[in-house]
């Protein structure tokens, strides 16, 4: 029996029609994310799926910012470690328009009583990822405005932890000083001199706060006083690299998941940094989507 | 004979008329940065200075962004080390309408062939400062949107490192995510929590980009769903109290400049973070003037 898979984020939502062995049968997209529906969920999601639902599906499985509490069903966090089964028991149901939905979970990682971090959305990425190879350890990089690193040690999340680096390169490039610096001329040199940059130790380079300066001292020094682009996004995610790898004891194979413009920056830069990292499934939310499906625990009486 | 300091910025014009014991006898400011001065540069310093000249004064020493590429005259950085001395005589001087016009020169820090660190302006606080205790090594600490760590060696600057801690600060409040995080409420228990968090070694709790997703993540904890604005500040400084104390081998006695509220917020994130520190010389850029107007190198002929 088909089932529909339901990546609803802040801006965006994807539905996927999958098959009972997990392939996808048609996949749609729109700009219809939790902020601009609020309110009108039921509505929107038969825009998008009504069609399926139609030819008989009936069980619609949800993930992203749609389970938050500006959402349409808050969820609770799964607290780590968590593995697949888990992930799916925690699932909220509820009982639509003849629909049966099944809301996912997000994670908490609490590494004390003060320190918390948390996914929402990505964790069927994580989960459709570890479909594909879930007998050793791996760690998952999942790029964006609030990029994760993702470790999984024989098929359970162990540990995770997000970086605000897509957000804080906008922010630093459209709104500080270096506006003016920063030219939109695309170089991978550039790119790369940004990485090794960011990537270096604070005892030797100094930190985040004084390179970000030292690019704006670079620009002084060009005849047309700007530098490209390309090499704060270097600096800014060589500086995650830094952090991140900093709180790991030792780096296991490394998939970085999709196939965006971003994502590939991700492969260049931590090649720069010399670690070996493979592109991961690109329909990861499918397959993790599809994963919880197969475990999701049903509520008696249905 | 007095003579007009002028501290001229991109975006204000501060003047004094100082006699020659080093007492500023009169002082006005207004917002005609060099931003919005472009060209109407001697119209402009007649405006603040017009009726001191008509009193018998014809010498003025210029420093700060007016020195710049995008300013009246452009002068040459000073490398390190470099005392007053040397900062005094590589003034460039002009001669307009019938005044002697002294623009002082920035400093350039070059770690290596590939890292430059520039100073425009701040040289005469720098100086200002020396001239109360040039004996032993201190520390000067400069707060603002660049804010900049200056090491003083006997009379010599040796070091300094620049920061883009305010810069940062307002382009994270206000263009990330974070902005519907904070609140407006002031609280000096956030402050400190936020220098705590800040200076917190890398290994420990992560470095600043995972850091400032964090700041969500207590927000999300909260039942309004806020917390304080100054606990992204304190975040920001106490990552610059990090970075800049971890390029030292060691801390001497530390003046932060200016009495500002911002002064005041870098004595409390020091004190949090075990550093002694004092707030130095209010009026260190006068001072600093004064000295570059005693120690200038007269051309021949005049």
């Amino acid at each position: 029996m088909s089932f529909v898979g339901v990546d609803w984020g802040t801006s965006s939502l994807r539905a996927y029609l999958i098959d009972d062995t997990g392939a996808i049968l048609d996949q749609r997209s729109g700009r219809d994310g939790i902020s601009k529906t609020s309110g009108q969920w039921e509505q929107t999601l038969l825009r998008y799926i009504g069609d399926w639902v139609d030819t008989g599906v009936h069980d619609v499985v949800l993930s992203g910012m749609i389970t938050s509490r500006q959402g349409w069903v808050e969820t609770p966090y799964v607290s780590l470690p968590a593995d697949a089964m888990r992930i799916a028991e925690e699932m909220v149901h509820r009982r639509v328009a003849g629909l049966d939905l099944w809301f996912a979970p997000g994670l908490a990682f609490e590494r004390d009583a003060s320190t918390v971090d948390v996914i929402r959305g990505e964790e069927t990425q994580i989960l459709g990822q570890l479909a594909e190879d879930s007998s050793g350890t791996s760690l998952i990089i999942l790029p964006g405005s609030h990029s994760k690193w993702v470790l999984i040690d024989g098929g359970t999340v162990t540990w995770f932890s997000t970086f605000l680096t897509g957000e804080l390169f906008n922010a630093i490039a459209e709104h500080t000083l270096l506006r003016t610096t920063l030219s939109d001329k695309s170089s991978k040199k550039a790119f790369v001199e940004g990485v090794t940059l960011g990537s270096a130790s604070e005892t030797g380079e100094g930190g985040i706060l004084h390179k970000l300066f030292s690019l704006r001292v670079r620009a002084l020094d060009n005849p047309n006083g700007a530098v490209s682009k390309d090499l704060l996004a270097g600096l800014i995610l060589g500086t995650e690299i830094r952090e991140a790898t900093q709180q790991l004891a030792r780096l296991p194979s490394a998939y970085v998941i999709g196939n965006s413009v971003l994502a590939r920056q991700y492969i260049t830069a931590m090649e720069t940094s010399g670690l070996a990292v493979e592109l991961g499934n690109e329909d990861a939310a499918a397959a993790g989507l599809f994963k919880l499906f197969q475990d999701r625990k049903v509520p008696s009486g249905l």
